[in-house]
């Protein structure tokens, strides 16, 4: 048995549009907002990890983990930069607890971000579509312009296909996380409404994105700026912090799985790492399904909304989109999922997301959410990050600290 | 304590050029390769970790865990990337010991690369030189063209200046290197032959990088294609790929520290974090430093060949250009340091370099390296990888495995 470790702290920017901030800025930024938010002096972290996927190619930079030390009182501690596509958020926190579990510190703080607009708040499309493109394989590259778009485009499209799904069905996703987003103060599109109709029919805001496939706008996350830090420790961790334990979630069950970045290789609607990810994680909370009726996950387009409520058990393979259809995926419903509004409407600052995942979980289950979006009797929660083709999986089930 | 790990093979390609090689190929390749040395099956391996530096920009491709999970047997098992710049490889390694110790699997892979050369041999120093600048702090790039090689040519020039150390005092390390790469199939150099006068003179092949410092041609490390790959098992593992403990290296210590990324927060020359790192693995291994024979350490540029000897403590601070004037760093010397040739002569493939440092120790361990580079009587190793502008450091201690 690992000893247990809890989520001290949790820290987010909004996100949308972080403007004129440098990443030394943002990574200043995250470790300072986590610390504040119980009062502790960066001095207490023993460990830590940072995550970004654009970073080297959008903002010319890596080795995160020296500008993570710049901060006084983490130079010269193991802290490292971790790689996993949109999953390195995901990857982050599972970095920080294997250094814990390992006896390399007590209190440990895992930081993701993406700087992808410039410094007015414009995107570039086309250098955004080259920057995520090289997380997918080169043999799947020719022929596609917006390289993820195009690979879930095909996916959604081989879902509807497979499974009898329509694209109305699946804009159940993303018009109920719209409506999430509408009251969440952190959420990029909290301003923006929308109805099923408008996400489900074509219009001026919502175009086909690539001919032929079924993919339009709104069943798409957004290009987004944003960071989120979480302080996880053990229980001495917790004491030397002073947080008590009914303040903390526990990161009861985690797991990690990478299958081949291929999607040629393997039927990727059944998403077979993933669920064995979500397996393990289950299995060391020695929880089920069942037992959740929380989660946040991997939403980038709505299919994986639909997929990933496959993977985390609330629905049987091929069911994930009636799950949203039948109202079961809604605040009130029997899981809350992505009631913070997910990457579609919450928004996706890549290395950011899987480190919000837990965050606003943690929220739920403490209570901390607004009240819109509380789920009542919060129980415990699973999260779903992904990376690539469905192709790096991180998942974790939390359940209340106390 | 925990448990026992060791090096139960370990396998690299020639540095130098791999000409077209794709980098799914050169993942294949080291996984075949290492797999191979000990006929083992890729299937065998529960967990893996693979890192590269430059990837991103000067390869287009990242989420290289994706890339090892294509090959049979290792898909949805917890493979991951990671990222600590010049230090990826090492990091590598620690990332794979970590996951074992955490009872994830008995048998792990972790494999380095960096493709820098175009598919000709030849290369482009202006974007290799982007690629990798981006691994120092931004505050600290404005008047340099080549980044690294002018933070380092500021650093040769005050470690000369802080110890009175002369530029041919630093140039016994890049001659002493050369010399242990002609006998050095794998190296990059090995047909070049320099003597200690090429090296500390100018002259046609040997001239001033920056204008102003001391840093010349042959104090600098190599533009290289490599990749290397060792499988890491607990005894439980060795048992299972049927490989006997007297034909392994233990990894006895191991530690990683990061520093600030701002070089002008700290005396770089002091390598503190560093010295954090390598402490922790001497007292992992219970060992210190006048054990060991045997170092590899991060050479890329002559005046890291001293620090890092010091960083090592074969050397007192400022003491470490002496070591190698008085020739105790040669093969016959009071410990053989870089007999591989060093980053300097075998070459510096980014992410290759922090595996390779282990497998050359293993095998000097092992006495598997040609005659002329044999240490007599090796007992132990140490090793040294850092990334950045002595930011991050991975280091380790090894000893026979049985």
């Amino acid at each position: 048995m690992h000893k247990p470790v809890y989520i001290a702290a949790y820290h987010q920017s909004e996100f949308g549009k972080l403007m004129g901030m440098t990443v030394p800025e943002i990574i200043k930024a995250s470790v300072a907002g986590v610390c504040g938010e119980i009062k502790a002096d960066p001095s207490v972290v023993d460990v830590g990890s940072v995550g970004a996927t654009c970073t080297y190619t959008l903002n010319q930079q890596g080795l995160l983990a020296g500008l993570m030390a710049t901060i006084p009182g983490l130079a010269g501690k193991p802290i490292e930069s971790v790689e996993n596509a949109c999953a390195s958020g995901g990857q982050a926190i599972l970095s920080v607890i294997y250094k814990l579990l390992l006896g390399l510190g007590e209190v440990g703080i895992a930081v993701g971000f993406e700087k992808m607009r410039d410094h007015e708040g414009k995107m570039d499309g086309k250098l955004i579509g080259q920057a995520l493109g090289v997380f997918s394989h080169p043999d799947e590259r020719p022929g596609k312009v917006y390289i993820f778009p195009h690979i879930f485009a095909e996916v959604m499209a081989d879902y509807m296909k497979t499974h009898g799904v329509t694209e109305r069905d699946l804009a159940h996703v993303s018009s109920i996380e719209y409506g999430n987003a509408n009251s969440n103060p952190y959420a990029q599109m909290r301003k923006i409404k929308v109805t099923l109709d408008d996400c489900a029919n074509l219009g001026d805001r919502n175009k086909y994105i690539i001919e032929g496939l079924p993919l339009k706008t709104y069943d798409c996350s957004q290009i987004t700026d944003g960071y989120a830090a979480v302080i996880v420790a053990t229980e001495e961790g917790l004491r030397r912090l002073g947080v008590a334990k009914a303040d903390t979630v526990q990161i009861a069950g985690y797991a990690q799985a990478t299958d081949s970045l291929l999607r040629a290789d393997r039927n990727v609607l059944k998403a077979e790492g993933a669920r064995t990810a979500m397996t393990k994680a289950y299995a060391m909370a020695g929880l089920t399904p069942q037992d959740v009726n929380v989660a946040e996950l991997h939403d980038c387009f709505t299919v994986m909304g639909a997929i990933g409520t496959e993977v985390i058990g609330k629905a049987a393979y091929g069911q994930g989109a009636k799950y949203w259809v039948d109202g079961k995926a809604g605040v009130g419903g029997e899981c809350g999922i992505n009631t913070s509004g997910g990457l579609i409407a919450k928004g996706h600052p890549v290395g950011a997301t899987g480190v919000a995942m837990l965050g606003w979980s943690a929220w739920q289950l403490l209570g901390k959410v607004p009240p819109a979006l509380q789920v009542k009797n919060a129980k415990a929660a699973a999260t779903f990050n992904i990376g690539g083709p469905i192709c790096a999986s991180v998942c974790t089930v939390l359940k209340p600290g106390a």
